[in-house]
């Protein structure tokens, strides 16, 4: 019997938790979300973010800049936040206008502020099985997810389609400090469906419409689907043809409804750490 | 027909180089490693590394502290070579006594000056696809090997045994941005043998004699071995069974005199690389 991972159900609990510790809080956490320019999509997140930080009690702030700000300015914001007691948690909103450069912004936010942790400081730290300040948002939401269903990933093989800064090398590393045996493919992988079909947990983050098709898993094996897409009827989907792998996986994520909604309320349990660490100091 | 990958002549043609280069160079590469209390392995690393860079014609300083010394010591020690404009590179020797927090020392190091790449922010580079000051020793010193051999990592299915951050971890992300498909395995690992029998290169990294066995490794594999051990005679030996598995693979690394030279070559080449990084910002 396959079960269906259901992200909502498990974001709406961390999320609970989430409203109820800060209700007791007397200092409320506060994020600040940098958006440069226009970009529709960059929008749409960002207004989530704001909306779902408002419903739990976090204090949010959008800064809205110019799509010709120049990297400078965009700089000196990042250190005025930095420097801003009040602000806990700093996100810059990807992907910036391309005049400016990404990893100077990103090295710029102080790591004890990273809320995405995508400063090399804090992904150093995984790749050493250390502490970062916060752990990465969708890596973090999946480890959320199979916790929640008691898939222990300690001695099981796991392969990750994708090698992106934002979800397949951290997700790696993270589990392989839980004892994970990991492989990482990628579009230079030769003989994808071998190395797939060996996996006890597969983890697709590619961004390919039905990349995964049921003679890539292996029966029984654990799926969780990161993509998003749009299919030909310009429906929303994920990486694995879920219809077709279904039947023979023990458990797999759905799109939208699996890792999805774990992204956001990862982000926002983040706000709060940060916050916890940051006012445990002073 | 097998090829032993012999790491005494690559080591050989990459310091003499190294020295060539120094020669015309107006400021000497400078060098200051700390080694905190008497052990004696320790000792002889540090004299090693010493006397080859004085044959390189870089500057090196060793600074000896007592035992009992304190973790504050350390770290004020390792802030003044931070912003001693004559120092280049700094190496701390591990282990170090138990009393101090090792994390803590690296962290201190400044990455600019962090000749081992040990410091997060430098980790974090390599984890991220981007470049770090230097890379660290030993993996770097693999990948000069298989350079030299004209093996190309692209495309090739790795499997490393071993996730220490001095070599498991930072190779196998080194390897995945050279485009391998990798497989990190170590203690955890069920079925160890069926997945190093996929592997089109092995690196053995665990410190376990004769771990490596034929039947573990693939007809034409390259096979790597960082594994520095004493055998049942107490001759130098490494993790893979050698003579075992030397007719079966088509190039293989032999211990003494393989992967061995090549770390202290590596960080002769680290030290003048970040002489030159920060000769040319002065």
């Amino acid at each position: 019997m396959t079960k269906i991972i259901d992200g909502k159900l498990v974001s709406q609990k961390i999320l609970e938790n989430i409203a109820d510790e800060i209700l007791f809080l007397e200092k409320k956490p506060s994020l600040a979300v940098i958006i440069v320019g226009e970009d529709p999509a960059s929008k749409i997140y960002v207004n989530l973010k704001k909306k779902k930080a408002t419903e739990l009690g976090i204090n949010s702030t959008v800064i809205e800049m110019h799509e010709t700000t120049t990297e400078e300015s965009l700089l000196n914001k990042i250190e005025e936040l930095n420097n801003d007691e009040k602000t806990n948690a700093i996100l810059v909103q990807l992907p910036l206008p391309k005049h400016i450069n990404t990893t100077a912004v990103i090295e710029k936010i102080n790591p004890k502020k990273d809320v995405d942790c995508f400063h090399p400081y804090n992904v150093g730290k995984i790749a050493t099985n250390n502490k970062p300040y916060v752990y990465p948002c969708t890596p973090k939401g999946i480890l959320s997810l199979l916790e929640y269903y008691d898939i222990n990933p300690e001695g099981k093989k796991v392969v990750i389609i994708g090698r992106s800064n934002i979800v397949g090398r951290p997700i790696a590393l993270m589990l392989l400090n839980k004892n994970a045996t990991v492989t990482i493919c990628h579009s230079k992988t030769k003989n994808l469906e071998e190395i797939t079909q060996t996996a006890d947990i597969l983890i697709a983050a590619v961004g390919k419409t039905k990349l995964v098709t049921e003679n890539m898993v292996k029966t029984g094996a654990v799926v969780i689907d990161v993509g998003m897409n749009r299919d030909e009827n310009g429906k929303l989907c994920g990486d694995v043809d879920f219809s077709n792998v279904k039947e023979k996986v023990s458990f797999i994520t759905p799109v939208p409804g699996g890792v999805g909604p774990m992204t956001i309320c990862t982000l926002m349990h983040n706000t709060l750490e940060l916050a916890k660490q940051q006012n445990a100091i002073n």
